[in-house]
């Protein structure tokens, strides 16, 4: 077993070089001087080329050809496949390739912003055009012969494939463009109005990240332009940020972090810096984040717990009861925007994303002919017409580093919280008598013991059909999604 | 020179990588959950093990070697005299003494603080004999047959030697036993009482900083239990700390931070993320800082105007007028604690540990003997008993982290600090004025241009001998000494 031991510990090292890389980023947003950005620059690639080099070291393809054939239990067997995994990726992409996305993805980024602050499109397409050429000459030393695209979303995803997520997406966008029409043809819920003072917004974000079992002796709450979730194992960082006029903002980006910083506290601490000692895949995590956001946290039981710790914190702000508040919460209204989207809509922004992206990789959209292909889209299920690019092609930082394959795990996400809802509300008595008393542990130790703790052990659809039960389908976030917002609008 | 540039990249990312390491350090200090202590420890060890591998890669041999004897400019052989220095050390400790000595220390700072905390000399003096022991080994392996002090020496103050140190504090010590003694037989100055508001104490400190030419672009403020300067180059923090009876710790502290500090931001900008882009030795780090803290900072003319601030600050808080403070700003009184020590007797703090640590290195003091030899020297010395080891031999942390040879680099900065105050004295007109407006940029900017730019361009004796246009000798910083406390005490 020596070998195996060998291998583990280098590996190990590499874990806690990755979490310092990780950190490096938080401190990006978070705390860094503004004027440090160019020395930062610096450390952070020095960090990745020593990333970089570990990932394909040549001890790591002897310990794992050495490996080969020999048997293992179940979980040295589950290491050595994630570790065999990112090896065989690593080495499959040729440095000088690997370089230039770096690079050009890096440039990419900073065209991108100059480009939607300044509403030109054209200004963005030569280095898109570049940054695809660039993943597309990936994803063929990748694919083997097969489709390229899978060979991308396996960087995220790995397991799942294009025609999969388009047979199940291909079934939700028509029933969920519906819905949203008859929700928006119904009379609207109240909008919340008025001043909520920022620091109160801070307090009591911190008790909802409590509620939902987000553990500060092992995490913190700061402030960041966009919120995000950082690190794993024993230090696991949340951001969120105040509006002050949009509370709701705040603590639902508050409970989505602390879903994903959760599911990386929660994982057996026996996989500490190891690969399984972090969440499975980009689609479960996402999961574990939006069951906790919308689920759990916009249930009719959960919001009404919420509306009387408002009133506690604001005063009577100007709903008037937690049935308003409810609807108040879900309110479905018109947007342009993917990440300020309702819980009805906001996979209709992603389903719109998937395809277009597909379609570029495949070359059957040209990038020249994006924005014509995204704003007849939008006009298609959203029933209006984008006004600039930065409410439309341009709004998502994704494509400008490169991150090809990535969007549909936000749906793919969606669709397994509502395999997990499912299944929590058969295997969890009176969750909403918890839930109505703020009491969140209920839901989230059923999702602790049954997808948090295994961390990597399982791939990741084999991870949700234990947790459920039952494979993977779209239909019970459709059953889900139809029922809430039936009973919301009086459908 | 092709050979030159490439050694140079790799060196550059190197020191990417360790300001890296060095922000991990003040994460730790500042940001870090409590709980994260475990796996912070695997990820520092991972980053320390990544620069020790690169410090000694057979590849910086291979170029130095190439490099023998080229003919370089004046920046190049400065550049490549830091790296062989680096490479040179590091390749002669043998890896397995310098990983025993990297696990025995990590060990020794937790035997030290439990020992602290009980009040145990005892506890602590098994690891600290394995300490020694390890360190006179390393220094065996260091020293090609010279003195081994030197060799320990030489990691904090290179170029320096036990023997030179020797000749200025031996001249230092019986002069400030006797002012010491003449100060504390004078009537006392008053001293500070109430309650100091600890978030106006923040903001006065913020002011102090940017006073001293603190640049908040690159740098922050944090509070810590310690306070230190940490990172070089673009993105340089410190740290601070308040107590509501003393805000003199606060403000000091602050201001001798900000001498580290602006020193590495002060450095030319050419030297960024080289050897040359940081302090050049410890000694002249303490220059600075203490020149800052003391010379500048607690002279009459600065505390003149920081007296108008404190009033500004906290209303009248009981001393009279511009005199009675800058007396009580520099009040000399007894005290156990080197860390808590006035100007005056900080010295003889140092020299104390300088002649035991000396003694522990040659044999010549056995360690069952170093609590009576503290004991007695510190007797002596102080004209009172240690009433406890927390208050004399346990009181520091350094030998028990294997720090031997850097406690006298806090005096050599101090005798420093003396010999760059005479010459900043008589190159900038009018120094005074501009400190009673609370104006430090003639005393700032003069220390940035003749010192602080030049990074590890010239050796510290050097840079020194550059800056004052005299060798370093401790003369100056007596007389300063012998005037201002004259003044203060009536002499």
């Amino acid at each position: 077993m020596s070998t195996y031991e060998d291998l583990m510990g280098f590996t190990r090292e590499t874990q806690a070089l990755a979490q310092v890389a990780g950190r490096l980023d938080w401190d990006q947003e978070t705390m860094m001087p503004r004027g440090a950005a160019p020395q930062r620059g610096e450390e952070a690639a020095a960090m990745a080329s020593v990333l970089h080099a570990r990932r394909i070291d040549p001890k790591v393809g002897a310990w794992l050809a050495a490996l080969d054939g020999v048997e293992l239990d179940e979980t040295a067997a589950a290491q050595l496949r994630h570790i065999r995994r990112s090896y065989d990726r690593t080495s499959k992409v040729p440095a000088k390739l690997a370089a230039r996305i770096a690079r050009v993805t890096s440039e990419g980024q900073g065209i991108w912003a100059e480009a939607r602050r300044t509403e030109d499109v054209a200004l963005f397409l030569p280095v898109l055009k570049e940054i695809i050429a660039l993943r597309v000459e990936e994803a063929q030393a990748l694919s083997g012969g097969g489709p390229l695209y899978d060979a991308l979303l396996d960087d995220y995803e790995p397991g799942t494939t294009g025609p999969e997520l388009e047979m199940m997406f291909g079934a939700l966008r028509p029933e969920l463009a519906n819905l949203r029409a008859a929700a928006l043809e119904a009379p609207a819920p109240p909008e919340l109005t008025g001043h909520f003072d920022d620091a109160l917004q801070m307090t009591l974000t911190r008790t909802l990240a409590e509620r939902f079992g987000y553990d500060l002796q092992h995490g913190r709450v700061d402030k960041a332009v966009h919120p995000f979730s950082s690190g794993s194992g024993l230090d696991v960082r949340i951001t969120t940020r105040t509006n002050p006029t949009d509370p709701f903002n705040c603590f639902y980006s508050t409970i989505h972090e602390v879903g994903h910083a959760t599911y990386e506290q929660n994982i057996s601490r026996d996989y500490l810096l190891t690969p399984l000692g972090q969440g499975v895949s980009m689609g479960v995590h996402e999961s574990q984040s939006r069951i906790y956001e919308n689920q759990i946290g916009r249930s009719r039981a959960f919001t009404g717990w919420l509306y009387g710790q408002m009133r506690d914190t604001f005063g009577d702000f100007g709903i008037a009861d937690e049935e308003a508040f409810y609807a108040c919460v879900n309110r479905v209204s018109d947007g342009f925007i993917r990440t300020e989207a309702d819980e009805l809509q906001y996979n209709l922004h992603v389903l719109l994303r998937f395809d277009l992206e597909r379609a570029l990789i495949s070359g059957d959209l040209a990038v020249d002919d994006l924005e014509a292909a995204w704003n007849d889209r939008f006009a298609a299920d959203f029933g209006f017409a984008v006004d600039k690019p930065s409410n439309g092609v341009l709004q998502d930082v994704h494509w400008s580093v490169g991150l090809f394959g990535y969007f549909p795990t936000y749906s793919l996400g969606n669709v397994y919280a509502g395999c997990l809802k499912e299944a929590m509300r058969a295997a969890v008595p009176d969750l909403d008598g918890a839930l109505a008393e703020g009491n969140t542990a209920p839901a989230t130790n059923w999702l602790r013991d049954t997808v948090q703790t295994h961390g990597g052990l399982y791939e990741a659809r084999d991870l949700i059909t234990r947790a459920c039960g039952a494979e993977p389908s779209e239909a019970p976030l459709l059953a889900y999604l139809k029922e809430k917002f039936g009973v919301i609008y009086n459908l």
